[in-house]
């Protein structure tokens, strides 16, 4: 039987298959994810990975569903898989906000999930980090989040010279896009088309782009002379001010080209991307400052502002500058029986070692002691303790081959 | 907008409200799971959420559907939710299985889904700690597989006096069955509805236990003097032995009325129990030699054992047992900015001592100088850093209130 097409299996190293993926590298990216959230001070949470269609509909519109992985339940209910984390969230704060101090500074590593016509290897879920603020508009915010994710990327031992952020602003689009028709009518969803037009600059045939913008009562030249200038807003230059006091600037730059195509953003938004511009965007977000109003029903009002970064994308990166490391089981020590009588001494002896913290291998049957050692190889054992007459161990170093012996109820102490 | 019924929400502690959970405990709960794990050699494993239909069908028969989370999916095939880890895992070994050396010795922390007709308060899914050994058919990886259960329950600083594991066996109780039906007829599926019957024991009337074994040619006398004898088979006997080496024999007591209701088992079989009685089962698992066999469509033959954890009973447990430390962010440093021209500076510090590996918060805005500090005791901070002139420190410890002044370019000494 078959995994369903789309889905990821997650395999132990070393990885039996191109078509799988491995464990022990997934488990090292969300390790890397979790630890960098905590050291800003991020809290853990996490929501259904089912949530009601009219969550996402609500915020995003029904176009959406063309992309979800929806379907009808048991019960008759519009359910999707959730295609992203955002909406979850903003239901979980505006549920409970008030029992929170602000800023409240959230993240969450959910498995996301959509359906769109099947293209050959495309997939059907990914993992994301997401990293969220609430409660604070000033642009002191967008800078914490925005130096989270520099450091998330350089805990894999990327650098300035492998990644850049992109930072634009909603608000200075609208100021354009405003600035341009202020003297004639605005058509329903201009501005979101406008938008639309933006988000597609860099994928577009110039051609196209012109058509579109002058039906919109624009130019392409007007477009890219604002994108040119890149003249940082007010909001964006005290973020600059602030990454730099971090020692961060270097991996910032103003890049109005990104806009981010979600219409709910509001404020500054930002793209991370390889130097190289070989990937896709490795990580986007900005501020959506309504959003919490619009899923509590006019309920909750707070300012919010989050960014998600992508397992799949992120591990293409490492993967292609040589960052992902060797991974095997971490074997502390092995335990050679070559003497069946001395199988109860060793089980205790295992305990031992495993009470006190140190992962422990040995083989479950009786095996010849060629066999055993060499499966301690094959495991990259540290270390092989073998129990010997009268409560005695011996200890064997194997990448030093330095031998010590001592009493079995002492071995710990004997492994350092 | 509200969660689907019967989904958890994980909030970060304090949990605001009586009906959302405990996003730390969670991870709590997560970190002792993969800690024990890998002391115990066991290596991490994930398979995808959603399977096809058939997968869970071809394991657990047709009946199983009535309790799944199925559906159809926008490419007409027939979906559900994982109700279990074991028939994803089987198919992943069964594809793969030639790369690992044996034993394998997997585990996974899965999502896991159910959807039964809905009762109040009744969760449809549940977090589970899976693990499983491949490829050793001799009673000292049933032991071992036990060992690691009893040492994940003690990680959580639970004992003997806590809980129990109630060991049993199929095959003791298939000779009984094959015994009592040597000279007679057995009626198709006879087997399979005797283990039905001793399954329920304990939770049915005697009289009705009776009239169902005398219908399958049994008495329940007989069944009771067998259960009441508890004599270890001898594949039992060479698991309580091996315990017993490892000095964990208190944790384990023979005991024939477990006998698991899925029918795939095979050998021996056990369950762990609070041993005040007061919750369901914690844990249960046991030997399945034949479902790679069944699920590889004969192509793979493996012998195999496992065990499920689940996380609601357990966390019910630690709770009941004031077991349950008390979460927070657990921040080493809050940054008090009390001038403002310190601020680029400060936010220097920040960095440094994030990049030191440290949890560190600090008011985003500018805020007065007792409103900072009384955040710092909120959050439990360890210390307040705050920055000086001529670029010194001064570190308070919020414990024994000692203050030390030093350069704020070795302020991570100061911490120690």
């Amino acid at each position: 039987m078959e995994r369903l097409p789309g889905f990821r299996d997650f395999y132990p190293e070393p990885v039996p298959h191109k078509d799988v993926w491995s464990a022990d590298a997934r488990q090292f990216i969300f390790g890397k994810w979790r630890e960098t959230a905590r050291r800003y001070g991020f809290r853990e949470y996490d929501g259904p990975p089912l949530e009601s269609l009219e969550l996402f509909t609500t915020k995003s519109g029904e176009e959406i569903v063309g992309q979800l992985y929806n379907f009808t339940d048991k019960g008759d209910r519009a359910i999707a898989l959730r295609p992203e984390m955002t909406p979850t969230l903003a239901r979980m704060v505006a549920a409970h906000e008030r029992a929170y101090k602000k800023p409240i500074k959230w993240f969450a590593l959910p498995q996301l999930f959509r359906y769109e016509r099947q293209q050959k290897g495309r997939l059907r879920e990914h993992f994301q980090f997401n990293a969220d603020i609430f409660g604070e508009s000033d642009a002191a915010a967008d800078a914490e989040l925005i130096a989270l994710l520099i450091d998330t990327l350089r805990s894999f031992c990327l650098t300035a010279e492998d990644f850049v952020i992109r930072l634009s602003s909603r608000n200075a689009w609208q100021e354009f896009y405003e600035r341009g028709t202020q003297n004639r009518e605005r058509p329903t969803e201009g501005e979101y088309h406008f938008y639309q037009v933006i988000d597609k600059l860099e994928r577009t045939p110039p051609e196209e782009t012109e058509r579109k913008l002058v039906a919109l009562g624009f130019s392409l030249v007007d477009v890219n002379r604002f994108i040119e200038a890149g003249e940082p807003t007010l909001e964006l230059k005290a973020m600059l001010d602030n990454l730099a006091a971090r020692g961060l600037r270097d991996f910032v730059k103003v890049d109005y080209r990104v806009i981010r195509g979600l219409a709910y953003y509001t404020g500054p938004v930002f793209e991370a991307f390889d130097r190289k511009g070989e990937f896709r965007a490795i990580a986007g977000g900005g501020r959506y400052d309504n959003l919490v109003k619009l899923v509590s029903g006019g309920k909750v009002n707070l300012p919010a502002l989050g960014f998600g970064l992508g397992d799949v994308v992120l591990l293409e990166l490492l993967k292609a500058r040589g960052l992902l490391p060797q991974f095997d089981g971490g074997v502390d020590v092995f335990v050679l029986i070559e003497d069946e009588t001395l199988r109860p001494a060793s089980l205790k002896l295992i305990q031992d070692l495993r009470t006190a913290g140190r992962v422990v291998e040995y083989s479950l049957t009786p095996a010849k002691p060629d066999k055993q050692f060499k499966r301690a190889q094959e495991l990259k054992a540290a270390r092989t303790v073998m129990v010997g007459a009268n409560s005695t161990v011996r200890v064997r170093n194997l990448d030093t081959r330095q031998e010590k012996i001592g009493l079995a109820a002492e071995v710990v102490g004997l492994l350092d």
